[in-house]
C-alpha cells in the first residue's frame, strides 16, 4: 500500500461534528466555532532532519521553514495566522545551541507576521530532529479559498517563479500571506493552493477537487533563475521547464478565477506588488487531464509524460 | 543543559499577540479569538515508539493514548474538546494494517467525546513511529482552570487511584473530561492539572505556579491496585505509596479549592460519580516545600527524599 492509498483509507469517514466546515484534504481544516464573522483555520506540518533539512542546514533556516510551511497553508486559504504551538522531537543527545537557533528562526518569522508562539513541547525522537508546528488562523466567514470551486474556462495564475527551490528558496521563502489576503479581498477567487509538491502535482489537486482538467502554456510558466542556472551548470539536471513543473517546495500561490478578471487582476497586482511576478499560465478545462502547449503543439502531461522534457 | 533548562530558554519572551490569554507553561494555551462567551484551548502532544509505547503495544491502544493525552490536557483546563489534527510520522517501511489500527483507536475515543478529526498529515520518520496530535477546544470565557490560582489553606483533591499505570492504565485511561466540566460548573476551583509526571511532580507544578507549598497525608493518597500488586509480586518494586507519588501517566485530575468547599464537594461528587473515587489528600500551604504526614510524623519530600520510601 503506498502513502496515498494509506491516507485515503485513514481519512475515510473520519469522526466529525458540527464545527467541521472543511476537513481533511484541503490546505487547512476550516472550523466553525461560533464566531459571527469568521471561521477558524487549523493546520499542522512537520519537518524531519534528513528529509526536509540536513544536519548541515543553518538552524535558523530550519526554524523558518518549519513555521513557514504552515503559514503558507494559511495563505493558501486566504487566512490570517494567529498562534502556533511547536513540538520539538529531539535525539537524546542534542546540541542545545542548535535548537535555540532553530527557535530563533521561528521567532523572527512569527514576529514578522504577528503570530504568537503559545507553547508546545519537547519530546525524544531517537535518530533525528523532527519539528511539528500546529497553527491556527482566522478567515472571514465562508471566505476561505478552497482547493475546489474552479470552473471550466477559469484563468490559472501563479505567483513568483518556480523550480530549483532546493538551491535555497525552500529554506528562505516568505509565505504569501499578504498577497493571498489582498487577492481574496479584491478578487473573487475560485480556488487556491500553495505549491509544495510542484506545479504539476498541485495543479492536479486543484483539477481533482473540481472535477476538471487544465491546459498550461509552456512559455507562460515562470521559471526561476535557480532552475535555469542549475540546468546550465549540470547537463544531468532537469531542463528548466521540467524543474518548474515538478521540483516542489516553491511555496507560491496557484489559483483560479473567472477569465474576465484576468486583465483587471494583472493591472491591479502590478500596482500593489510591483516586485513580485504574477503569471497567467493557462486555464481550467471541462475536458479532463493536464495538457501543455509548446512550440511543438499540445500534449497530454501524464505522470510518465514528464520524461518528454528530459 | 538539561531539558527543563532548554525549555525555559526557548519559552522566554516568546512572540505574543492580543489573542494570547495564557501561553506556554499550562496544560493548554488559552486564546481569545473574538468569541463573546468562550475562549479557545490549544494543545499538542506526541507519543513516540520506544518511549510512550513499544512495537509490541496493541495499535488501537497506541491511538487511544495519543489522543487521550491531549484530551486529558483539555480536561485539566475544564474545557470541551472540539477538533484534532493527527500527524503520523512513519518509518519508510511501515505496516499499513498496524497504522490503520492506530487510527481505529483514535477514532473510537474521538467519537465517544464528539471530537472531530479534521485532518493531519503523514510524513517519514526513520527509526520509529511518532504520533503528534494537535487539539483545539473551548472553555467558557475566563473560566479556564489554570495551574496557578491556589491559595494557602486550599484543600487538595485527586480523582481516581494513582501509581502502577504502566501495567496497563496508561494505554486505556479515559480522560476526565466529564468530571472536570462538572467540577468547574458546580465548584469554584482554584487550580487544576492532570497527573502525567506523577502526583509529586505535578503537585510541584501547582505549588510553583502559585508560589505555595503543600502538605500531603500519606494515608489519604489513593493507591491503585496495580501499584499494590506490583509491590507484592516483586520485592524490587517501588513501595505502593512511592509508586502513587512518582509513577506518572495516571491522567487523573489534581485540583485545589477553598477548604470550606471540601465537604460539599465530596457529598455532591458521590452522587454524580459514584464509581470514581475522589480523595482529599492534603492542603496547600504558605510555607514553601512539599511535606508528607505519615505515622512517623511530618517530613520534607525533597527530590532525594523519595528514597526514604524505598
Amino acid at each position: 500500500m503506498d502513502e496515498l492509498e494509506l491516507i485515503q483509507r485513514l481519512t475515510k469517514n473520519l469522526p466529525a461534528n458540527d464545527s467541521v466546515v472543511t476537513g481533511a484534504g484541503d490546505d487547512c481544516a476550516v472550523l466553525h466555532i461560533g464566531l459571527a464573522d469568521e471561521q477558524l483555520l487549523f493546520k499542522t506540518d512537520a519537518v524531519v532532519e534528513g528529509i526536509h533539512f540536513t544536519s548541515e542546514t543553518a538552524p535558523e533556516k530550519v526554524g523558518h521553514k518549519a513555521l513557514g510551511r504552515c503559514l503558507s497553508d494559511i495563505a493558501a486559504m486566504a487566512g490570517k495566522p494567529t498562534a502556533a504551538l511547536v513540538t520539538l522531537a529531539l535525539p537524546p543527545k542534542y546540541d542545545a545551541a542548535y535548537v535555540e537557533q532553530i527557535y530563533a528562526g521561528m521567532r523572527a518569522l512569527a514576529e514578522r507576521w504577528q503570530v504568537a508562539i503559545a507553547g508546545g513541547e519537547t519530546t525524544t525522537n531517537p535518530g533525528q530532529i523532527l519539528i511539528s508546528v500546529a497553527l491556527i488562523g482566522l478567515v472571514p466567514r465562508n471566505r476561505a479559498v478552497l482547493r475546489s470551486g474552479s470552473k471550466a474556462g477559469d484563468a490559472l495564475f501563479v505567483t513568483g517563479e518556480l523550480g530549483g527551490s532546493l538551491a535555497g528558496k525552500h529554506l528562505e521563502f516568505e509565505p504569501r500571506l499578504a498577497e493571498a489576503q489582498w487577492l481574496a479581498k479584491h478578487f473573487p477567487l475560485h480556488a487556491m493552493i500553495d505549491i509544495s509538491d510542484g506545479l504539476a502535482g498541485d495543479l492536479r489537486h486543484l483539477m481533482q477537487a473540481s472535477g476538471l482538467g487544465a491546459e498550461i502554456l509552456s512559455r507562460a510558466v515562470p521559471i526561476s533563475k535557480a532552475a535555469k542556472s542549475q540546468a546550465r551548470a549540470e547537463s544531468s539536471s532537469k531542463p528548466p521547464l521540467l524543474a518548474a513543473l515538478t521540483d516542489g517546495e516553491d511555496f507560491e500561490l496557484l489559483f483560479t478565477l473567472s477569465s474576465k478578471q484576468a486583465v483587471p487582476l494583472l493591472d491591479a497586482w502590478k500596482k500593489e506588488f510591483p516586485k513580485l511576478k504574477l503569471s497567467c499560465i493557462g486555464k481550467m478545462t471541462a475536458e479532463p487531464g493536464l495538457k501543455i502547449h509548446d512550440k511543438d503543439g499540445v500534449r497530454q502531461l501524464t505522470l510518465k509524460g514528464y520524461t518528454h522534457f528530459s
